[in-house]
C-alpha cells in the first residue's frame, strides 16, 4: 500500500468552490486560503438556516490504546461511505497540532484512502488558526503581566494567576519557567510556564462559540486569576478581550477542505481531550448540519471522554441533537483490554498480539460494552465500527460482531483505510439505520445540579466508579466557583484516556473504585469547570529522535517525511 | 481628513488576479489568501526572467525622530505617483509586526491616501508568515534544548548558546527567563529569553534568501552556539533545518496586496532594523523588478542604517543594482536635528516646534547633508522627498528645498498622505530623472576586507566617526568568527537609529567621536555579522494603556481602534 503522503499527492482535488457548491454554499461565502483550503464566511450560518438539517453522527471509540484506534480515519471513511449509498455527507474534524506533527506523529489527517488532502496543508499551519489562538492567548498574558508591572490597579493576587502562555511546539523546557527576571524594566519575577496551544482556553472558547459576538463575550469572561478579595479577574477587566477577538476574527471561520474522495471536510479547532472538551467547532457543525444528508463529526478519546463532552458540553453550546454515535473498535484494543498485553506509544505492538486469537478479543469485551452503555445513557443509538487492520483475522472481527450482537447494537467491519468509502459503505448503511431510531437524546445532568454532584454523576454513570473523593483543595475550589457564579457550568473531567478509571494501567471496565479529584480548575470563557484527576501533561516533550529530524524538502521542493 | 481605517474601508479594491495581471503575472501563479491578500508562487521568478528590468528605487530617510518620518507612506505614495506619469510601478514593503500594532502604534500600513488596503489584513496576521517564522525558530529552540536533555551528543557548551525563543507580542516579562525548571523530566534549567519575532534570525534568513533551496541552505547554516572545543554548532547538525524549511514553505512566497489606488504592493518579511538588516525580502524584489517600469522598495530607519544595509547586504544577496534612492525629510525631523527640541515617542510634539520657523529647519541641515552623502558613497543618485504635514509652513518646505539645491540634489514636496499618488507625482518625476543618471553603483567594502575593517569603514564613512573602539570581548568574538570562516560576511551594525552616532541624544551630524563596539554577534544563516553598539532592545514592552485596550470589534463585526 502506498504511504499516506503518496496517496495524498496522487489525489485529484476538486476546486473548493465546487466542493462548497456541492454543499449548497455559494461562492461569495468561500474565502480561499492558498489552493488547498478555504474559509467559510460566518454569514453561511444565517444564509443556510432554512435548509433541512442533516442527520448528526458523532464518531467515538472504546477506550483506546496509546496508538489510537483510527477514529479520524473512520470519520473520514464513513463520510466517504455515504456517497456509496447515494447520500451527501459532510465530515467535521479537529485541526491537528504542529507540536505532535514534528514530535512523535509526523502528521495527522486520517490515513490511507480515508484522509484529508493535501496532508501537508492539514499538518502545516492550515490557515493559521492555531497561530491566532497562540497570539490572542499570549496577548492576554502580556497584558496581565503588564498590569502587574504598571501598579496592579485591579489588586490581582499574583499567586492566584492561572493564565500561562502557549506555543504550538513540543518543548518540555517551557513547562516550568520563571519570567520577569533582569531588572526593574523587565517585569516582575513570577513562576509560570507554557502549555501547547491546543491546551489554551482560547482554543476551547473558539471551538464552543456560536457566532462572532458570542466569541467576544466568551473571551471577556475568561478568568485569569483572583483579586486579593477573592473576586475573579477577567480578560474584560484587563481590557484585552476586544483585541483578542480581533486577532481571532479569521480563525473563527471554519476551514473547508476535502477528502481523497472529494467529500467535503470541515476542519476547525483542536482543543485538548482531557483538560478541554476535545471536539471540533460548534460553528463548523452549525454550517455542516445544513449541507447534506449526514454530518459526521469526531469526538476525542473514548466514549467516556470525548462523546460524553460532545453530548454534555458541545451539544449544550450548539443546541444540536445527535442522531447516532459510532464506536470505533479495533482487534488490538480489545486484546489490550483483556489485560494480557501492554501497548506502548511509539513502539511496535508485542508480537504475540498479532497472532490470531478471538478469545483475547472477546476477553476485552467489558470495555466495549461499557462504552456502548455510555452512549445509550444519553438516549443515542450506538453503532460498532470495526476498524479493520491488515493483520486482523476474520475470527477476530467475528468476535467483535458477536459482542455487538449480544448488546443488540448494529455493527460493521470497515476497510476504509485500504479501500476508502467503498470499504465503509456497510458501516454507513448501519449508521443510516441507527439514525432512524429515536432514542430521545438527553443530557446526563441538568445545569442546576451542584458541581460536585455533576462530577459524581459522570464518574458513576460514565466511568463505572463507586463515587468521587474530593481533596480539600478541590472542595475549596468548588466552593469558590459556586460562590463566583460558575456553578451552572457543565464539567469536563480531566483524567487519563487510557482507562475508564483514573489509572491508565487498568483495562477493561474497572469496578470497585472511586475517582479521586486532586484539584478543580475553571475555563469560564469556554464554559466548563474541569476537575483534574491525575497528572495531566499540557506541554509534550520531544523524543530522542523526533519526527522533525526526518521532515525536509526534497530537490523538487516537495515535503518529505510527513507520515 | 478621514482616519486611516475609514479610508481603508471605503477603498474599492481590484481582484488580486487583476492586480497580478497588471504586473504581467498569470493567474496560475497567484494563490489567494482570503479576499484581501494573495501569495505569489516562487515559479514567478523563473517565469518572468526574460522580462525587462524595472528601475530600482529604494526609499530611505534622514535620521528620524522617534515618531518616524513617513518612509512607508512615501514609498506607497511614490509608487502611486508613477501612475500619474503614465508609468507602471510596483511597491515592495516590509510586513509589520503585531507586537507594536497592539502595543504603541495601533497599526502600520502607510497612512491616509498612501496606504496598503485593507489595513486590517496588513496589521493582523496577513498570511501568517510571522507565525511561520515563530514556529520554525521555536522548533529549533526545542530541538536544541531536547538535544541537551537527551545527552548532548554534540557536546554543546550550554553557556555558549545564543539561540533564544521568539513571539510576536510586546511582552517585557519574557526578556529574561529561566527555563527547564520543574524536575528531571522537564528539561535542564538555563537562563534565556524571548525576542520579538521580527528580531529572529529566521526572519532575516527568509528576507535574504533567493529561492527555496537557498532558504534550506541558509537555515542549515544558522549557528546556535559552540561546542566545548569552540566549533560552531548549526541547525543542520541538530537536524532541524529541514523541518524549519518545511514550516516556512508558504511563508517564503511574497504576499501581494494593493494600495488605495490599486497599485500592486508586495509585502514580505520584516526583519529588525538594528540587529538585522531591516529590509523587505529579496524574493519580493526579484519578482517586482520584472513587473513594471519602477520597483519602489523601502529600507528601515535612516540612510546610515537601512539604506547602507540595502546596498551592502540586500543587494549583495540579490545581485540587483539600485538606480536611485529617495531620502525622506520632514520639517519636524530637521527641527529636531537643530538640537533645539526633544521629541518623545507616544507623546505629542512640543508646541513651540509647530510654529513656523525655517531657520530651525535649516539649522538641522547637517544630518540631511550627511545622509545624502551616504547614498552617493554607493554611487547612487539621491532624491529628497519632503513629506508634507498639514502644520508645515511653505517657508519651512523651502528651507529643505534650499538645502537640497545646495547639495545639487533633486527634491520635491510630496503630499501623498493627503492627496495620494497625485500628491507624489512631482516626486515621481524627480525620481524618474535621477534613475537616468548612472552613478556607478558600488558596495562600500569588498567581501574579503577583515571584519574589524568593515566595521571601521561603515563607522567612518556612514556615521562620520573617527574610528571604532573594540571591547576585548568584541575583539575575541571577531577572532572567533574569522577562525570559523565567517570573515567574508558583510556587517550589520546594531546601533541607535535616532542618531548618526551611537548616542541617541546627539542630533545633526556629530563629529569627533569613535564608535564603541561592546560585542559582536553572528547571524551566519542570514549571512551577516552584527556588532552591537549600545543597548539593543529585542523585546518591546507595553505602555500603561497599550493600543490593544482600544482595539475591538463593533456590533457589525468590524474592527475598530486600529490606527
Amino acid at each position: 500500500m502506498p504511504t499516506n503522503l503518496e496517496i495524498s499527492r496522487n489525489t485529484v482535488r476538486k476546486p473548493l468552490v465546487d466542493v462548497a457548491a456541492g454543499m449548497g454554499i455559494e461562492p461569495h461565502l468561500v474565502e480561499p486560503y492558498g489552493n488547498a483550503a478555504a474559509k467559510l464566511s460566518l454569514d453561511t450560518v444565517a444564509e443556510l438556516s432554512d435548509r433541512p438539517k442533516a442527520r448528526y453522527v458523532v464518531v467515538s471509540s472504546l477506550t483506546p490504546t496509546p496508538l489510537g484506534e483510527g477514529k479520524t480515519t473512520t470519520t473520514v471513511g464513513l463520510g466517504q461511505g455515504f456517497a456509496h449509498l447515494g447520500k451527501r455527507a459532510v465530515i467535521a474534524i479537529r485541526q491537528s497540532s504542529m507540536g505532535p506533527t514534528f514530535g512523535i506523529k509526523g502528521g495527522a489527517a486520517g490515513g490511507g484512502y480515508a484522509q484529508v488532502v493535501p496532508m501537508e496543508t492539514v499538518n502545516l499551519h492550515l490557515t493559521g488558526d492555531l497561530h491566532a489562538v497562540t497570539s490572542a492567548h499570549n496577548l492576554l498574558a502580556a497584558m496581565l503581566d503588564n498590569h502587574l508591572h504598571k501598579g496592579n490597579a485591579l489588586d490581582i493576587d499574583p499567586y492566584s494567576i492561572t493564565w500561562r502562555r502557549v506555543l504550538d511546539v513540543n518543548d518540555r523546557d517551557l513547562r516550568q519557567i520563571v519570567t520577569g527576571l533582569g531588572g526593574r524594566q523587565d517585569g516582575i519575577p513570577r513562576q509560570t510556564g507554557f502549555d501547547i496551544t491546543a491546551a489554551s482556553e482560547v482554543m476551547a472558547v473558539l471551538a464552543l462559540c456560536s457566532s462572532l459576538p458570542d466569541l467576544r463575550r466568551r473571551l471577556g469572561r475568561i478568568v485569569v486569576g483572583y483579586d486579593r478579595a477573592g473576586a475573579p479577574v477577567t480578560a474584560e477587566q484587563l481590557r484585552a478581550a476586544g483585541a483578542m477577538c480581533v486577532q481571532l476574527r479569521e480563525a473563527v471561520k471554519p476551514n473547508l477542505m476535502q477528502s481523497v474522495e472529494q467529500t467535503p471536510v470541515l476542519i476547525h479547532c483542536g482543543p485538548f481531550g482531557n483538560i478541554a472538551h476535545g471536539n471540533s467547532s460548534v460553528l463548523a457543525d452549525l454550517i455542516g448540519i445544513r449541507c447534506g444528508d449526514y454530518l459526521v463529526t469526531e469526538a476525542g478519546f473514548g466514549a467516556d471522554m470525548g462523546a460524553e463532552r460532545f453530548f454534555n458540553i458541545k451539544c449544550r453550546a450548539s443546541g444540536l441533537v445527535p442522531d447516532a454515535a459510532v464506536v470505533v473498535v479495533t482487534v488490538r484494543a480489545l486484546k489490550a483490554h483483556s489485560g494480557r498485553y501492554r501497548v506502548v506509544a511509539g513502539k511496535p505492538l508485542p508480537e504475540e498480539m498479532l497472532r490470531e486469537n478471538p478469545d483475547d478479543v472477546y476477553a476485552g469485551a467489558a470495555n466495549l460494552r461499557k462504552q456502548l452503555a455510555n452512549i445509550r445513557a444519553h438516549g443515542v443509538t450506538p453503532v460498532v465500527a470495526v476498524n479493520a487492520f491488515a493483520d486482523d483475522a476474520d475470527s477476530e472481527h467475528q468476535a467483535i460482531l458477536d459482542i455487538a450482537d449480544e448488546e443488540g447494537v448494529r455493527a460493521a467491519v470497515s476497510t476504509h483505510v485500504a479501500k476508502g468509502g467503498k470499504g465503509a459503505a456497510e458501516l454507513a448503511d448501519a449508521v443510516a439505520a441507527a439514525c432512524e431510531e429515536d432514542g430521545g437524546f438527553r443530557y446526563l445532568y441538568p445545569d442546576e445540579l451542584p458541581l460536585a454532584d455533576k462530577i459524581d454523576v459522570v464518574a458513576r454513570r460514565m466511568y463505572g466508579a463507586d463515587g468521587i473523593e474530593l481533596s480539600p483543595t478541590a472542595r475549596r475550589q468548588l466552593d469558590t466557583y459556586t460562590r463566583c457564579g460558575f456553578g451552572s457550568l457543565p464539567v469536563c473531567i480531566a483524567k487519563t484516556h487510557l482507562s475508564l478509571s483514573d489509572d491508565p494501567s487498568r483495562k477493561g471496565a474497572p469496578t470497585g473504585w472511586r475517582l479521586p479529584v486532586r484539584e478543580v480548575r475553571a475555563s469560564v470563557g469556554a464554559g466548563f469547570v474541569y476537575p483534574v484527576c491525575g497528572e495531566m501533561r499540557t506541554m509534550p516533550g520531544l523524543s530522542s529522535h523526533p519526527a522533525a529530524e526526518r521532515i525536509d524538502i526534497d530537490d523538487a521542493g516537495q515535503v518529505v517525511g510527513l507520515a
